[in-house]
């Protein structure tokens, strides 16, 4: 048995975890726009990159390591460091080399605008602000962010039968460009779990499929995401369940915070797809549903008009039947099986549910057994707007 | 050899068609909302369906008559008929069977909101009002609209070597839910050329690979997309490859139409993709560029942000790679081979050319010889309007 407890602290909840966020006049103004993580001792790393066969040059330049342990962590917003070619890998080398001699295989992580060198110089400024000492998660989620609207960050204490504990701790950025494909944004989570490398690799891709990879904001996938877990196991505890659970709590929480926050969005809508032939059909619906423009707009607007969900499922190339098929706002069926349900007193009560900021669409193919939950908001003016003038 | 003569008429320009349309009361005030192609003789038929599960009532209806022929397809706008199970087909049979005598084996299509029955009874009135003589191919156009700002029609005269000659006419609707997976909206075309029911089916698939399946406005693939092609020979006249090129304009004259008239867009942008693995390869390149909605936004703001093109490169699934990618808006390259071309002066040449009503965006993945061509359209707050709120 174990307990876990939400604490504060973000990613410096953990034992001997420090980070904080600087100004070096990336973003205008006096925001904050780099951060570190760091840990007094070396820590195991578990990754998992964008599948973008443009990957930006900081994911280059950690893949090109090789296996290595880390005790620091350098991240920088508004410029992605992306199709930048060599230079953009020399860039980080260089900027990495100014770090102070007790940071040992320093890597880097970026988000913003692609196409544009770093700049370098601001960059290099800016890491001689950074305070080692610091522990303000705070202040580290705010810099990573872009065109989020709040910072994302979470920690939980988990308590052993025995009387041992362990921290896990995140933050993460993230607005638009959330997409199901893979990992999708930034993430960094900091453990003093005893976890071997190999176990926490593995425990957090198979996280990754039902989180960050079951959510989308707009199903473009960027060059830049990255979900990065770092143990320093100065706790010296560990229990793999608790772990596997803890974990995925938190990036649960992460994925729909940063759907929630998608750009524009005004609501965040869960997406419970049953009755597929399999689970792998199941999740072609539920990702479909999420990225649909026209499923979309109508819960801008919303509207529930259920036939765009059907014709979603029926586009979507998953195996599915008029007749099976089932459809429901929260627990106001509309279309059950062939049968419409669907009058004036309950498009107002599936309206009125449209108006929650949150709520849940049953999605039934009626088929087998295979399911699969995705989340998704909505698509509004200011998507437009925002994406329509982002780097001006 | 062989001559191409663009003329008038639409669906009637070739010998012995009729159309009109007329207003039924499904549309709001005296707006036309039905229509009718009538052959005096009967008519071989080749035809192309979406592809969505869901395929809507008048979709099942024609496939379950088997091999036939016809004189007669009666069109509605408004009310799709999807969705609504057996009772949908059964009022399409009722519906058909209050026709005059002289139509044999009539078909019907439909499109408009899904699951919600048809109006029998008006649909019914409405077809007494119809006129077997009447010539109106822009009535006809006019009646088959849904979000159309404008009608689309097109006719060609084709002049044979020997003397002889043939005609083909056209009309289609389509503004939102066009997407590459299929048909993708309504589209009736009709000709007096003496070809072949297996003939003009292959000419038609192969046709409707390079126009109607590479234009995309929204991804959304509707319940109802019908090509119809219909041939009375009365001409007596054919020729292959003639019948085979003009059939092509029409068709792509009518996608690029339908994406340039796409729900809220303000231009109609090309992606012509070349150098990819193979020609599959590039397909998925062109349609991912003309579906991604950071590529569209960018559109809409005139903002050549051509990271987001070479992201969506990345994203989409073919091999590519950062130093071998070129990046073109018409003439000016921004991105050759991992070289950054992009400053201020080029960035103004590019923004001048987003300012066109349509322009083409080149992307050359410097890998092999594969090459497609697509057609989208921006995205901006009139398609968030329109879809937000399509119902009411």
């Amino acid at each position: 048995m174990y307990k876990l407890t939400k604490i504060e602290g973000g990613v410096c909840a953990a034992e001997d975890f420090y980070a904080d966020g600087v100004s070096a006049g990336l973003k205008s103004g006096e925001a904050k726009d780099m951060a570190f993580i760091y840990s007094e001792s070396l820590c195991e790393i578990a990754t998992t990159f964008t599948t973008n066969k443009m990957a930006a040059a900081p994911i280059r330049h950690f893949k090109a390591k090789g296996e290595f342990q880390t005790n620091f962590v350098l991240i920088n917003s508004k410029n992605a460091n992306a199709m930048t070619g060599k230079v953009g890998i020399k860039d980080i080398g260089e900027i990495l080399a100014t770090l102070p001699k007790n940071i040992v295989n320093p890597v880097m992580s970026s988000t913003g605008v692609i196409g544009v060198r770093l700049p370098k110089e601001k960059i290099i400024a800016g890491a001689k602000l950074f305070d080692l000492k610091k522990q303000d998660g705070d202040a580290a989620a705010s810099a990573i962010m872009t065109t989020d609207t709040f910072s994302k960050q979470i920690a939980y204490r988990v308590e052993l039968e025995n009387g041992s504990a362990f921290h896990i701790g995140a933050m993460a950025k993230g607005a638009g460009m959330i997409n199901p494909a893979m990992a999708t944004m930034l993430c960094f989570i900091t453990t003093d779990a005893d976890v071997t490398k190999e176990e926490m690799q593995n425990i957090l891709c198979a996280n990754v499929e039902t989180t960050f990879n079951a959510a989308s904001v707009d199903g473009d996938t960027s060059t830049n995401d990255t979900v990065m877990l770092l143990s320093n196991a100065k706790s010296g505890a560990y229990h793999k369940e608790a772990f596997r659970v803890a974990l995925h709590n938190i990036m649960l929480f992460l994925a729909r915070e940063m759907v929630r926050d998608g750009e524009g969005a005004t609501k965040l809508v869960t997406y419970e797809v049953s009755g597929a032939k399999d689970d792998a059909e199941a999740e072609i619906v539920a990702k479909a549903l999420s990225n649909s423009l026209l499923v979309k707009t109508a819960l801008y607007g919303e509207d529930p008009n259920w036939g765009r969900i059907a014709s979603t499922v029926g586009a979507s190339g998953a195996f599915a039947e008029e007749e099976r098929l089932s459809v429901s706002f929260e627990d106001v069926c509309v279309y059950e099986k062939g049968v419409l349900h669907f009058d004036a007193a309950m498009e107002h009560k599936a309206s009125e549910i449209m108006k929650r900021d949150s709520f849940t669409i049953y999605c039934d193919l009626g088929i087998a057994d295979g399911k699969f939950t995705a989340f998704g908001c909505d698509l509004g003016y200011e998507y437009v707007k925002i994406n329509a003038d982002y780097r001006t």
